[in-house]
């Protein structure tokens, strides 16, 4: 049994598995309801193939590239914090021991147990830095390889989801009846798609699966709507 | 000056800002895209309008109810993890001591200043929990009362954010005038919001303002390149 089993659950592999959650959630979902909006109002399975790609596009790129920076900032913003940090600890060392003395003192240490846990911790600045970021920021180190691997396979796993409710529309021309296939293309693989996110994140297969189906089912409804109404 | 300066720079109304960032960033870049995509392959302002407003619909809806369902399941999550580390204590008691001694020893304590924190942390059940779960996993407990709100945010964030690059498609008839517009005032939209993410992320303000736009640019124009090809 390793050392730590629950830690090692959390993170190995989830990070990845995460970003294709974050792409396929919103890959399945707006581009589907997209097309389900554009059918209530134009009579081309052309044009609605057109704007379901051009979506996939912006949206794998949009939401790729947002991963990407999103990652680099988390990097800067934990190297600045680790420098503020640090710098604290050289210039208001007395500030800086009262607030590793109020965490401990919080977590019922008192007496000779705070005093010595206090000058442990404070004796060695790498250490005392690190425990700090921990603890009081609750900010772990980033991993730098993680933003490129990120930003693809988020982009990825939106274009994966996004091609599923427009395959009708790409091989048929009739717009109702590809509309009709594209609910049940894109329901069965929503309800799929929530039974492995409820699977990975602990949370029940069917509460997922039906919620994952409802966002769709209301994204696609009130798109339809609208297009029906503007169209 | 407060105990904890950058905690409370942190944490203290950052999340609501943080809800509009993640809501604004895809409400600018993917409807702007669609909408210069469809420029390249459809004649008419109303089709653009009527695909750009199912796909704010739409993807306001599935950011928003994402993010309910996210928060929703960072609390089930705490609560599973805080039962199991509960369980765990309760029943490999001895396991969970090694645990907490790795923890110190790894950060530098031995001998009777070991011996001492391990066992003033683990007297008290309930104390001992909240270590393990802030410091072994890093979790923080999630406010209930965020999910709704945070949902709120960022649909409203979408909407607001995918109406600038639309308006000038609903205000004029010609579409490569409208595309024009559009360009400019997404332009200056992404140029403002990349400035002041990159204040409230502690990033340079010109770095974060260029990669805003670049993001916008590189989708739009990818789905521009992709809609004339197909369109």
């Amino acid at each position: 049994m390793p050392a730590t089993p629950h830690v090692e659950k959390h993170f190995l592999g989830s990070q990845s598995v995460r970003d294709v959650v974050i792409g396929m959630a919103d890959g399945l979902t707006v581009p589907f309801a997209l097309a389900a909006g554009l059918s209530a109002a134009v009579s081309s399975t052309h044009v609605i193939v057109t704007a379901g790609l051009a979506e996939i596009a912006a949206g794998a790129i949009a939401m790729g590239l947002g991963g990407y920076l999103a990652a680099r900032t988390d990097q800067e913003h934990y190297a600045s914090e680790e420098r503020r940090e640090a710098f604290e600890i050289d210039h208001m060392r007395e500030h800086e021991v009262t607030e590793l003395r109020h965490i401990f003192s919080e977590h019922g240490l008192t007496g000779d147990a705070l005093n010595q846990v206090v000058s442990a911790l404070s004796a060695d600045k790498r250490r005392w830095v690190d425990f700090m970021m921990r603890f009081e920021l609750g900010l772990e180190k980033p991993d730098p390889k993680r933003a490129p691997i990120s930003a693809a396979t988020i982009a990825v796993s939106y274009l994966g989801g996004g091609l599923i409710p427009l395959i009708p529309y790409i091989v048929g021309n009739d717009v109702r009846v590809a509309l009709h296939e594209s609910v049940i293309y894109t329901g069965v693989a929503l309800l799929l798609f929530g039974a492995v996110k409820g699977r990975l994140t602990g949370v029940s297969i069917f509460k997922s699966s039906v919620q994952t189906l409802l966002v769709g089912a209301l994204a696609a409804g009130s798109a339809f709507f609208l297009a029906s109404r503007f169209g």
